[in-house]
């Protein structure tokens, strides 16, 4: 059964996003846009798990060291659950700014609940969850 | 100015996106489809780069290291300009799959052509390119 | 006990190292030598470790990439214990030669056959095994 | 010209030395010592490196994370020079100690500087620069 529902957004981001559409070979903005919904629910999914089969997954922040206890708040994190993290590597992009990867693997719910813990953490510019393994029901 | 339009999708697409609304909390639907709008005009704005300015990424690789002659297809490819790629974490998950995480950084065009290339390599299991730098217009 | 021994050595040489015990503040040669043979010993203690309680050591690797084969004999030395290896940083030094920073953690006698084995092979142009846990008698 | 001095140590400590001696197949602890002094030296005329040609080397450290402020020191002393750090791998040991590798890189005086001052900060429990680039004279 197919459903209609009406949206609305701002004319300039509808406009890039039909330059989008057009360049990306959708027939349509609903094909489109079903396209994102599925991913994001995909994402959730993994987001979600809860069980205890192995996960990895890969977490990307960028932050300021400089920032208040920002970098404590972190470490904190991983040492709440070290065995999950099996390494992070560090890259000083500027006097300020720092790139830190994370590989983590252990519990698809200790996975997830660090990962996301970590790329929401409050002052973390850019955060991002990758798995590295995905989940079953929407693979 | 905004605009509205009309989407058409699966009922049971509708209803997963309305669970997912509820729990991140998005007032209505339009405002959870705008945001999902937005991000993948981010994520095309930056693989567009084409330009000179300084880019950093990070590319997640999962492949089997018996696959022929594929690490040293990897290994070519970020040779072609090794300048670009700060370092690579590269972790062993069983007898056969690894995992790599390269950090990139260099000129947008180098570092989005080699890592689309590396995420994209015939035999990549899974292969995402995460910037860690966002593009100008939409930041 | 004190015991006292005689050393020879060349002139030159102990010039040397007189100007070495001076710099680093030690009272006399007799405690810079002994700081020396301590040192010595807990390196071998460590490197003849044989049995099953957990170590940690850090390979650190120089070698060209495109020496024959050389890349793959390290790798499948890797991935005979892969359990042994934590994870690998990969560096392109410049269009040849790469560094690679391996973390081993394992049971001493795995780690201490795979470091000394990835270190010593043939093509390798630098090869170190430092310990991150010393061995007990001398810690 | 040969030189003779005199060394005093406990009994026990040159037990231990004379076995090593025996093992590695010395004929006397006049050349056993000789070499410790020449490899000390060796490591001495890398570290004590001032020009401005490039040096890459590994710095090796195991400190306690929640040591008072240590992580901090350790921050800031990457930070004064953040572009003669390629990368930093970190990987937790245990709920306390925390393995850190860092591939540095840059001229030879500042790689020295930032890898002695990193191995040496107090509180590390283990420091180890380790050159992946040797030093001309003695090479």
């Amino acid at each position: 059964m197919i459903e209609r529902i009406g949206i609305s957004l701002e004319a300039e981001l509808l406009a890039q996003f039909d330059r989008l559409i057009e360049e990306k070979g959708y027939v349509n903005r609903s094909e489109a846009i079903r396209d994102l919904i599925r991913d994001t629910l995909v994402q959730r999914e993994w987001s979600q798990a809860n069980g205890a089969e192995e996960r990895v997954a890969v977490a990307t922040l960028v932050y300021d060291h400089d920032a208040s206890s920002l970098a404590q708040k972190l470490a904190h994190i991983q040492h709440e659950n070290h065995r999950a993290v099996v390494s992070a590597l560090h890259v000083h992009l500027d006097a300020h700014n720092c790139l830190e990867v994370l590989v983590l693997r252990g519990r698809a719910r200790d996975v997830v609940r660090m990962g996301e813990g970590l790329v929401s953490t409050k002052g973390v510019k850019y955060g991002k969850l990758v798995p590295a393994t995905t989940g079953q029901s929407l693979r």
